[in-house]
Order: C-alpha cells, then sequence, then structure tokens
C-alpha cells in the first residue's frame, strides 16, 4: 500500500475554519430559531457589483458562440486582465509593475499557499503570530521542519507589528493591512522590511488581500510603493474582499522580472518563470467568464461600487470596535482593515470566549488562539456582516 | 537568497504545448496568410451547451442579490452538483459511488497533479509510455526520483496498452480511453489491473476524462464499473471534453471512502479525508456560477448537446483516422476517443513530421514523442477541431 506524506499528516486534522463552522452548526441545532450573527469567517455578504454581473453575463454569452467562443485559458491569465491590473492597481499609483509580471489565478488563498511549492524546505522562514493559518499550514505540508520556521510574535506592545528579526531568514511572509489584527503597517515600518530584505538576501511574501480597506494616507496599498521592492518582494492580491469574489474565485500574484532563487548547485534561477513552470504543471488557468468580471473591476462603474462595499463594511468595522471599546475591552484595527481584534474579558481564554458569545448571543467572532499562540487573549471579529446584524450586536451586548 | 526547489529544476523547462504554441506563432509569422488547422493540442471549438449557458445566466443573477448570493464554496463542492454527479455518472450505471466521494474542482489536470502531493517520493509510482505530460511533470515536482519511477510501455505489438508490472508498484497512473494513443482498455483487461492492484496492495489513479467519447459497448467509462474497483482507485473526470469546459474548467476527482494510505510509523490514514485537507489548506472550491453551469450538464437538455458534441468530434477523428490509412500509414484510435495516433513515414521522426505538416501544409498536431520515448515514430491527431478543417486537411493531403 503507498504510503502517504508524513508532512500532511503534522497539520491539524481540522482547518480552523471548519471547527468554527462545526461549533455553529452545533447551536443552530441547540437553538433553531435564533439566526446566528456571523462575524467569524471573513466572507463577505453584499451582492457582486453591477459591473462584474453585467460584465459575466457578456462573457457566458460569448461562450455559447463559435467566433467568440474561449478554450484553454493562458496559464498566467488573460492580457485583458492582466493589463488592467497594471495599468490600475500599479502604474496609476507610481509603481513601476508591468502586465506581464502579473500571474492570475483562482484565490490569493491557492497562491499564497502554492508559492511555497517553489522553495527547498532547507529554507529558513519567518511566519508571524497571530497569522492566517494557511502560510502555516502550507509551510508544514511542503515539508518546512519545525526547526526551520521561525515566529514573529505581534503582540499588543509592538503594536501587533513582526519584529524584524536580529539573524537571516531566507524568506518572510508579510499581511498588512494584517488579518487576523486589523492593523496596517506606514510606509517606514513597511521600508525597514524592504531595506533588511535586500540587505539580507529575503525574499517577501506580501499578502496585500485587504489593500483596498486602507483609509490612512501614510499606509502603503501595494509593497511596491516603497522603492527597491521590485528587486525582494512578492505580492499576493484578491477580488475576493474588494469586489467580493469570495465565491466567484479570482485574484493575481505579482512576481517582478529579475527576481531569483539560489539553484543549490550554485547559480540563480528566474522566480517568475519557476512560478509558471508551477502553475502550467500544476493549473490551468482561470475561467475567462469569472477573468471578465473581475476585469470589470477596473470600469469607472466597478470602482464606485468596490468603494460603496468597503465603505459598508468599514462602517461596520468601526462600529464593532467601538462597541466593544465602550464596554471597557481593548479593541484595535477596523481603521485600514476589515477586521477588529478584542481583548477578550478577564476569566476567558480565546475559545472559553467564543464559546460565551455563540451561547449567549449567538455571536460568531473568531478565536485569537486559533491564529497561533500569541493570539490568545484575543479574539477577532470582522466587519463583512450585514450593518443589521452589527444593530443586533449592540442590542445584545452594548449598554 | 532562498534555495529554490531542486525537483523544479529537473522537468523540461517548456511544457510540450508550449513548445507547440512557439512553433505555431512562428510559422503564423513566416505564412501570415494561411490558417493553420490546429489539430495539435486537446482543445475544444464547440461552444458551450444551452443548457449550461442558461444554468450560468441565472447564478450569475443570483450573485447580483442578496438572498441568492453566495460567498466562499465549500472546498469539496456544491451538494447540487455532487449529487448529480453520483445519480447520473455512477448509480445510473450500477457504480456503488456517493456524492460524499465527490471532490469537485477547477480541472482534472490541477487534479491529477495535486493528488500527488498526498504521497511521499519513497513510494515506487508507474506511468505509462507514452503518457499525459503532466503525471510525470507532477510527479517529479514532488520529488520523485527515477529511481521511484516504473515506465510501462505502451508499443503497437501490445495494443497500446500498458503491460501488468510483475513486481509491486505503489502507484500506477492509468488513462483510459487513453491520451494520446486513442486506445481503451475494455472490461477484461481493465478487471485485470484492478486484480493485480487488489494482489498489491496498488493504488490506482485513473484519468477518465474521455469517457463521454467510448462507443463500444465492452470498454468500461469508470472503473466502478468493475467489482472490487472501489477499495483500490480513485477516478478523475472533467466536463472539459463532454460539454466544452476547457476554458470555463470545471471537474471532479471520485475518493471512495475507505481507501487508505500507509503512515510509516504504521496504521493507515483515510485517503479522501488528506485529499480534503490538501484541498481546503491548498484550494478554494470551484466558482458558484461554474458549478450551477457544471450541474446543467445532467439536465435532458444538457445530456442531449453532449452528445451532439461527441458526435461532431468522433466524426472528425472517424475521418482523420480514414484518411490517414487511406495514405498507407497505420493509424490507431478514433473510435472509443478523439485522438488519432498515426505513424509518421519512413524517413522522419516525430518532430520532422511535426515540422513537415505544419510548413508544408500548415496542419498541427502532437509529435508522439513529446509523450515519452515509445511515443517516437508517432504524431497525435485531435478530432477537436472543425468539420471544415478536415474538409481542408483532406483536400491538401488526400487522394
Amino acid at each position: 500500500m503507498a504510503f502517504a506524506n508524513p508532512s500532511f499528516l503534522e497539520i491539524p486534522e481540522s482547518y480552523l475554519f471548519a471547527t468554527i463552522a462545526k461549533k455553529i452548526a452545533e447551536e443552530r441545532a441547540r437553538v433553531p430559531d435564533r439566526a446566528i450573527i456571523r462575524m467569524g469567517i471573513g466572507d463577505v455578504t453584499i451582492p457582486l457589483p453591477k459591473a462584474c454581473l453585467d460584465a459575466m453575463h457578456a462573457a457566458v454569452d460569448e461562450m455559447g458562440r463559435a467566433e467568440t467562443f474561449q478554450g484553454y485559458p493562458p496559464y498566467e491569465g488573460y492580457a485583458f486582465l492582466r493589463e488592467a491590473i497594471a495599468a490600475n492597481d500599479y502604474r496609476a499609483r507610481g509603481c513601476d509593475i508591468a502586465a506581464d509580471e502579473i500571474y492570475v489565478s483562482d484565490g490569493a488563498k491557492s497562491d499564497t499557499a502554492n508559492f511555497t511549492d517553489l522553495y527547498g524546505p532547507e529554507n529558513v522562514i519567518a511566519i508571524s503570530d497571530p497569522v492566517y493559518p494557511v502560510y502555516l499550514d502550507s509551510v508544514r505540508l511542503a515539508g518546512f521542519k519545525a526547526s526551520q520556521i521561525r515566529f514573529l510574535p505581534c503582540t499588543e506592545a509592538g503594536g501587533f507589528l513582526p519584529e524584524i528579526p536580529k539573524e537571516t531568514v531566507d524568506i518572510v511572509y508579510l499581511c498588512s493591512p494584517n488579518n487576523p489584527t486589523g492593523t496596517a503597517m506606514n510606509r517606514a515600518q513597511l521600508a525597514a522590511w524592504v531595506e533588511y530584505a535586500r540587505n539580507h538576501g529575503t525574499l517577501i511574501l506580501f499578502d496585500a488581500a485587504y489593500e483596498a480597506y486602507v483609509s490612512t494616507p501614510d499606509v502603503p496599498r501595494s509593497i511596491y510603493e516603497i522603492p527597491g521592492a521590485r528587486e525582494v518582494a512578492v505580492e499576493f492580491r484578491s477580488f475576493s474582499k474588494n469586489a467580493g469574489f469570495t465565491g466567484t474565485r479570482c485574484s493575481y500574484t505579482v512576481v517582478p522580472k529579475g527576481l531569483t532563487a539560489r539553484m543549490k548547485g550554485g547559480g540563480t534561477v528566474d522566480l517568475g518563470k519557476l512560478w509558471l513552470r508551477r502553475q502550467a504543471t500544476k493549473f490551468n488557468g482561470a475561467p475567462y467568464i469569472i477573468q471578465r468580471g473581475a476585469a470589470a473591476v477596473y470600469t469607472p462603474e466597478g470602482q464606485r461600487e468596490v468603494k460603496e462595499r468597503v465603505a459598508v463594511y468599514m462602517g461596520n468595522a468601526g462600529r464593532i470596535r467601538a462597541l466593544f471599546q465602550s464596554l471597557g475591552q481593548k479593541a484595535f484595527g477596523g481603521v485600514d482593515a476589515p477586521y477588529v481584534w478584542v481583548r477578550v474579558p478577564d476569566g476567558f481564554d480565546s475559545w472559553g470566549y467564543f464559546d460565551h458569545m455563540l451561547r449567549t448571543h449567538g455571536v460568531a467572532g473568531t478565536p485569537g488562539s486559533g491564529f497561533g499562540p500569541c493570539g490568545e487573549g484575543w479574539i477577532r471579529f470582522t466587519g463583512f456582516g450585514n450593518p443589521a446584524d452589527v444593530d443586533r450586536l449592540e442590542g445584545l451586548i452594548g449598554r
């Protein structure tokens, strides 16, 4: 009988959000007539922008006519989408990123997890604590031993920012605006990481899935706003949280030309080529219809609709933050990110407070400890729900 | 600087179909006013079935209303699609496969390649020669050493079927109806593999992406038509070749309950659980809109439209086969598969004949040697083009 990959046996049996979903299902069975206020998983609730719907209807029609029918998509995405991304998300913001440095895919989760495939497990890789669980789980699936992983504590005392290591690490995952803590790095803080990476030959895997939520002028939306970042950073972006594509599935990854990795025998290899090789072998491109929908995000109507959605979610996040602060609980985030990071009251740990909120009020957050040991004592609430849910929450626990 | 995964440096720089696309582009530049007859890559040309278009239009509308909006999809696919698959593709054919054994994904290529992640590279894995290149490339990316790979020659003398090994292999990839040779295993031939697998504890990874093209009554469409196959086989299926979803991206994999892999420390682990863990960590489900389109394949109108497409493509394949046979070249396939496997004339090797056909007639096939050493001396043509292209081919080279 075939042997299982031992790395698969080392990650936790149950993915965090699967555990939460199970607990919510149990609570619904226990109290069937109470609607759960879901502020746990970071899933959006506002329907897709009309610009995207119109574009997808048109694309469906194109798939029904021989002259416009689309077969296999390019592995790296259609030029119409890559060019719209380069023009709007980068050149319009003064970032030197070209269309052929953009690789379209089916989700930032897939990309952040699959990018790990490109690296041998002899690298030293740094990961924040608390952290989006997929980075760590995928690093473990890739066979990285615990001794190759450095955790960077993100504590209240440090403003929830990872401290730059004294030693050299080969790869570091950074996420700003941050999931789960809701904090964001300002220009100087991000520039310090770029400088570290340039001095130590470190590759930064920069997750900017929440860039649409940045409101503070001094907070970069892309790592490429920092001079020199092209030479050290890969950036992950998504249409999930700006345009509500969580169920529509489209994202992209930027791998600047000139970024390389070392070969064991000596010499270097182009990282963009390695990524394309991975995608060409183990993926076959995102659906035409979906890529047409994503491109519509960059139309004037699409941009206006994205802004409306961001405003609603940030309105929710600001109110959640204010609500917990009014109860005397510390609460962070909710300014440049749709996440609010709330201190649990004395006498609770993260899961204890999660269970308490779920069973007492029918409110589901995400226990901070699910994101790593430094998340213990905290709980994450998301602004992605309906404003009416925030009304209900205020009615249930507000003073 | 981070080290690259050395496995990535061992697979060929250029994926077969990328090389062909490059040669076609060069030929178009050389002779701009001649349309290339594309019989190389297995991409379909007939627009999507109307049943699928209607279902996707309806799903796009659902994504625009708060009451019906869909966020993150289930990792394993929506119940409506998994149940339609189980009922129509399995139970209706007497196969004992349940909806919760079906895992929906974005392509059979992704699944056949990613499934390799579940296995440690200490396994011995058998692969046909010639073979769909993705199996071999993904096995190499997963770190399997050459000494762990057994090639099973598929020659004209053996009817292009892989010979059952005398030794024990842990895993074997089988593809029937076969890409690239166009041959298909009958019931007795497939039953012999199932018996071997049961006797040797071998896992069969069965690629049935071309099952819709089976016309011979004695050729199974699913490996689960063979008694006992549930205990030894995973099956990969796709909507690409029956309903034309190459650019729409939907497929599924069947992992029967009770299938297990060995753990090094002893004991076994459930394979379906491992696959779900992989998909939950490194993938996030296929788009709602696309899964609704795929489910419409199982409506009466969808089934009728699939049959129309299969009839057109098989008409092409039969004519291509007859055309080369009329020229005195051996030609196989084209009966239970849309591929025709043609012997190149004396004096040519596979790439030489490919170049000759491209430059002389503007016809692109796929060189047999691109699928493995045993493919040398053969060329693959596909029936997925327009019947008018077959007319042109007959006019160009027919007698």
